[in-house]
Parts: C-alpha cells; sequence; structure tokens
C-alpha cells in the first residue's frame, strides 16, 4: 500500500525518520505523536509532519496506516488503548525488536486481519526525534511478521516499506524471528554489555583500550531501559542461547588449560571464517 | 636514542610499518629481515629498508637498536639465536603483545641490561608488510617492560618511539602489563571469537547481521595462528579473566530468570557508563 493518510506513534529515531522518508516520498498526510511535546513540536517544524497533534488518537482516527514506534512495551499498551479509534480501513504495525507479544496482542484484539508486526534492521546511535534521518531505512531489511489470518495486511505493510521507506521487507513467522534474534541480535547486544560491566571492575585504572575491545563493547552504550524490555521481552529464547554459549566457552578453557595450540587455533580459527563470511 | 643504524626482524604490519616510520624520520641505515623473500624485496624496493640481507644476522651485526617484530614464539626463538651475533652496544627490544616471557629470555641470555619489552598498541587490520603504513605508531600508546637491570635501556627505548615513531611510551612492569592486557585485549579478542563460533554453529542459514553484531564479532577476523601463540602466553591470566566472568553473566541470567527488569536495566547501564567513559 501507498497510504494517502500515514499515522505515526513515537517520534524517537525510528518514527522520527520515517515521518521524514514518508514526506520525501510523496505521502500526502503524515501525522505523528510523541508524549515530548517537544519532540511534536520539532517534528512539525522540520516539515516531518503535517500535523501533530495533542492525543495520540486524533493520529490513528483518520490513517490508512498507523505504525507504531514507541518501546516495546508501550506499543503493547498503545495497541490496546488506540484500539477502539482506529477506522475499519486503518492497517497497523510496529517497529519492535521482539514481535510475538505484539502480534498475539493484536490477533487478541481482533486486529488480525489488519495487523503485521515491522522489524526494521536500522542502527542508529542516538535517541529521540534528533537522531532521525531521512534514508534511515534505505537498503535496510525490515522483517514483516503476519498476525493469524492477516496475510493480505503483511503484503500491504511489506509493499508500503518497500515503495515509500525504500527497505528491503522479508516475512517472517513471529516467533522464528524472536528465536532468530535472539542469536542474530540480543546475544550480542548482552555479549558486549558483559564485557563492559566486566571491564567497569576489573580493568586497571587508566588502562588504555584499543580499537578492537572499543568496538567489542560499543553495543554495550546502548539504552538500558530499551533493552531491558527487549531482552525480558524475548528471555524464553535468549536465555537457552546464553546456556549454549557454554559449550563453545568450555572448548576455549579446555584448551588454555592444556596448552593445546592446534584445538585453540581451529576454534579461533572457526569463529574467523564465519566472521570474514559476513563481509563477502 | 636516536639509533643510526636500525635492525628490524619481521617485515609484517608492525616491522614494515616501523621501517617506513625510521626512513621517514630519517634514520640513516634501516635494514630489514623477513623469512619470506618477497617481503624483503618489497621493503626494499619500498624505500622502507636501505638493505635486506639473506642472513638474519647480518641484520644485527652493527645495529644500534635491533626490535624483534616476528609472532611471539618466533621472537622468543629469535632472541636466543641471535644473541650470539648483537655487537656489545646494541640495545634489543621486541613488538610482541605478552611480555612476561621474552623479558625473562632476555634476563636468562644475560642481555637484561641491554632490553625492554615494547607493545604498541596499534592496531591493523591487514597482515604482511602490504598492510604496513609510515604512520602507524603515530600518537599509539607504547607499553615499555624494562628487564633487570635494564632500566637505562627502557628509557632509551622508550625515547626511541617517542622521537622516531611520534608514539607516546608508557613505562610498565612486564607481569602488570600482562594482567593489564588479558582483560583490556586478550579477553575482548576471545570473546568476540566466542560470539563469532557461536554464531557459525547457531545463526540461522541466510539471517541477516545489523551493524551491532559485525562491530561486536569484528576481532574474530584475527590471525588464528597468532592469537594462539599470544593467549597461550598469557593463559595464566587470561584463565581467571574468563572465569570471572561468570559473576556478570550470572547476575544477568537471574535478572532474565526472574523477570527483574530493575537489575536488568541496573545491570546494562553500569557497562553503558563504563563504555560511554571509554569515549569521553
Amino acid at each position: 500500500m501507498r497510504p494517502t493518510s500515514l499515522g505515526i506513534i513515537g517520534l524517537g529515531a525510528i518514527g522520527g525518520s520515517l515521518a521524514r522518508q514518508a514526506k520525501r516520498a510523496g505521502i500526502a498526510t503524515v501525522v505523528g505523536w510523541s508524549p515530548e511535546p517537544a519532540e511534536r513540536a520539532a517534528a512539525a517544524q522540520q516539515g516531518a509532519l503535517d500535523d501533530a497533534p495533542y492525543h495520540a488518537r486524533d493520529v490513528v482516527r483518520d490513517a490508512d496506516l498507523v505504525v507504531l514506534a514507541a518501546p516495546p512495551l508501550a506499543n503493547l499498551e498503545l495497541l490496546e488503548r488506540l484500539a477502539p479509534a482506529f477506522a475499519a480501513r486503518t492497517l497497523i504495525t510496529d517497529t519492535g525488536s521482539v514481535k510475538r507479544g505484539i502480534v498475539a496482542r493484536a490477533e487478541a484484539l481482533g486486529l488480525g486481519p489488519r495487523f503485521a508486526g515491522s522489524h526494521p534492521l536500522a542502527g542508529t546511535h542516538g535517541r529521540g526525534f534528533e537522531a532521525s534521518r531521512g534514508d534511515l531505512f534505505q537498503n535496510a531489511v525490515v522483517y514483516i511478521t503476519p498476525a493469524a489470518g492477516g496475510e493480505r495486511a503483511a503484503g500491504e505493510i511489506a509493499h508500503f516499506w518497500e515503495t515509500v521507506a525504500g527497505a528491503h521487507p522479508v516475512t517472517l513467522d513471529a516467533a522464528r524471528h524472536d528465536a532468530q534474534l535472539a542469536v542474530t541480535s540480543h546475544l550480542p547486544q548482552v555479549i558486549a554489555s558483559l564485557l563492559g560491566v566486566f571491564l567497569a571492575r576489573h580493568a586497571p585504572p587508566g588502562a588504555s583500550f584499543g580499537p578492537g575491545a572499543r568496538d567489542t563493547t560499543r553495543l554495550a552504550a546502548s539504552t538500558p531501559a530499551l533493552w531491558s524490555e527487549i531482552l525480558l521481552l524475548n528471555r524464553d529464547e535468549l536465555l537457552p542461547a546464553l546456556r549454549a554459549l557454554e559449550e563453545p566457552l568450555g572448548e576455549l578453557e579446555r584448551a588454555l588449560e592444556t596448552g593445546d595450540a592446534g584445538t585453540l587455533t581451529a576454534w579461533l580459527d572457526r569463529g574467523r571464517v564465519w566472521r570474514r563470511g559476513l563481509d563477502s
């Protein structure tokens, strides 16, 4: 679909970028809401929005498509609160990085045929509308997770991301999405934080860190409150992944303990081959 | 010291860069050796060396300063093999990232008063002379680890790094150096490899990886044979660090298991504060 009227709830880096990109793509009416009056004002002043009303329900009332771009727990609550205000024709999606909960909530609210989850793989370093960009989703993969009976809505929402945001939609079952993201995204986040927490306690004061340690811990600088929500929403997938790390960790420790250079080199090489493959 | 004649053993990214930088700094005679004839030829042809003899002993014979820039185990062996060829005035250093072994070997060979270890914190992505650069050590921290009775040699070698290579020398006891590097460098390396080995086994085929997962695993692409040597030479420091990771990992798992958002957020925030501090 190419909406005539797009409603965006949440004007942070994700919602703000989508508003900018929709206006650039020529969407006639883009209306947005944030709990922060300053964010609403900035988005309207900078031409990312045609209107920024005081009440969230006034954003969704006449929208062809509503995008929930708040943090994941807020999206769950907003979906429930705004459901009575959606017009019968309105399609709804969200942008959170855990999908089973929001898809189940949409189904429970009877919105299944009009809802599909979205998860754009677009990294942002900053927070809030000031971190938004007019090309954030260009060429980014966006996972689309249909609700029961919502295959048609999922197709329309995938088409929206492709034609309006220049993204590459990939349709995926919500459960498969969450299992995959547990290892490809949530695990790297907690590993970077684990190393950060460890170094906060054990690194000698004034020690220098090279580019390697900086890159390995870069994700540790992510927003704790947001990531706490994400990790807890996906903990049933993340915890088994964390426990499965014990196997390669044990292999490493045994090779070090026994001074087994051949096994250690082969272990390191498995990681090297995988990582090189990521860039090829 | 500012040597009139500098001998460099090993012409990879580190030794090659040092040769380039020494010639740019106007050192009269820079002589180098590599077991690879092609590397010797390339370094001489590109003006990084004044001479590249066939035998390593011909590099060290008339040098004011000899720098061992081979991998760590080769440096240990080269120091022993070349010791009889050093002139009485020659000072000797190396560039490896583990320092107790090479310092002890120098002392055992009676070279203590003329030896100090060096460890430049200069990251290189490539390998071999082709990855060398004329500014690799500019503004880099270089740890200098004196041998017993070698305080004066350490001062001369620190002065060399500062005036010839534009680096910032920091003098440190070899044992303290190795304990510090175990947590600031060797642990980040094995954590990145651990995640790489895990993802090689558990990531779904065709899964997309965002910039976060790429950064967290970048170090996994490092050379396995070289890192196997480094990790084994420092395993008595690295293994306790790996085991000490279990404490923050256990805290994370308990917060996830009990759904304790407050504890999880506080845990993530400790890593965030530490990581932000690295950039300030």
